[in-house]
């Protein structure tokens, strides 16, 4: 237990992705953690989101059979097709199971900084996920401070 | 990429809602957005959390179809009846989905303040999710930065 | 509607689980209240998360009945068995069901500190699901404000 003071710092940065596959799982935690030492916090909490309702940032492990298991899950759970089973999709849209997916997976994921680094357990990895891909899309890290 | 520095502040106000539905989904981003202004922040992260455990806070997008698509799907994953299938609702109780629904859907969001403003995604919308309703419930936001 | 300003102040404290039985919920509520009071932030936000890509930190009621829906339900969208049925388990795992129970469930909550308390709506509990058990894991309470 510490506790620390200081003035109040923030910092904003933007990953962006442009991924071939509709669906596809990017480990970004390398990216957060650079934001991290970029913005000079040795105290703080750090915002990643994703900036589109079809994409995800959550927390998990990295494990290529786990990220298969999470396709398989997701489209358990919110399947992509028949397209017409969702009236979103009447829009001119294919993508409302996507808008499902990352309800699943989560918008967001608020992570400590600690002496100046992510204060991440053991095998917690940050990632991207995309579920409507194939276009430009970005991921916001905000960091605040001290 | 930008740092900036400054004293922290905080704000803290309450949105309330007495909706006439069971389950009724509610655009609240002008006042999460009026909140921020009054805040006088300038760079920080907006909390914005349902005070009440059958109810949601979430970002997606402001799109009918899609609505209707989460009231479906979250009917699938989590139905209302038979009421008795809930072990919760022994207690006299008749909303045990509306705790599970609310899960699916999230407590809370966090939401980066940029150069006084919401830093949100071209589609990103909040939303108040409401899964019991006919009563008075509330929304925390709470906003820190400088 | 109130503002306050201040030096920025930060904490953090782990609380430590080796639950019996394979998954469990347990209130952390006086756990996570005993860290803010020893913040001695005023104004603020507090992170908890599970540190363990297997467990949970969500706010519910403290309802046994509701609980033992939580279990039910959670087998149903992502049943433990049969082991085999998921790629991760091909590691020599047996939890790949843990690692999607609790992505439902969600890796945190962020909670507003209010006044130096918990701003807590009247029946939000703070609680630790832990999905895969019978080891020692860790909660990460992190607190930021003034």
């Amino acid at each position: 237990m510490e506790v620390h003071f200081g003035w109040v710092k923030s910092h904003r940065q933007e990953l962006w992705f442009e991924l071939p596959e509709r669906r596809q799982l990017v480990n970004i935690t390398p990216d957060v953690a650079e934001a991290v030492t970029a913005s000079g916090v040795r105290e703080g909490l750090c915002l990643v989101n994703a900036m589109h309702i079809t994409a995800s940032v959550f927390i998990n492990d990295d494990e290529n059979g786990l990220h298969a298991d999470f396709e398989q899950w997701l489209e358990k759970l919110a399947p992509e097709k028949p397209h017409g089973a969702y009236q979103h999709n009447r829009t001119g849209e294919d993508n409302a199971d996507a808008h499902l997916k990352r309800t699943i997976m989560g918008r967001e994921v608020v992570v400590a900084i600690t002496a100046g680094r992510l204060d991440l357990g053991p095998w917690e990895q940050i990632f991207y996920g995309e579920f409507d891909g194939r276009r430009r899309k970005r991921v916001l890290v905000k960091i605040i401070g001290e």
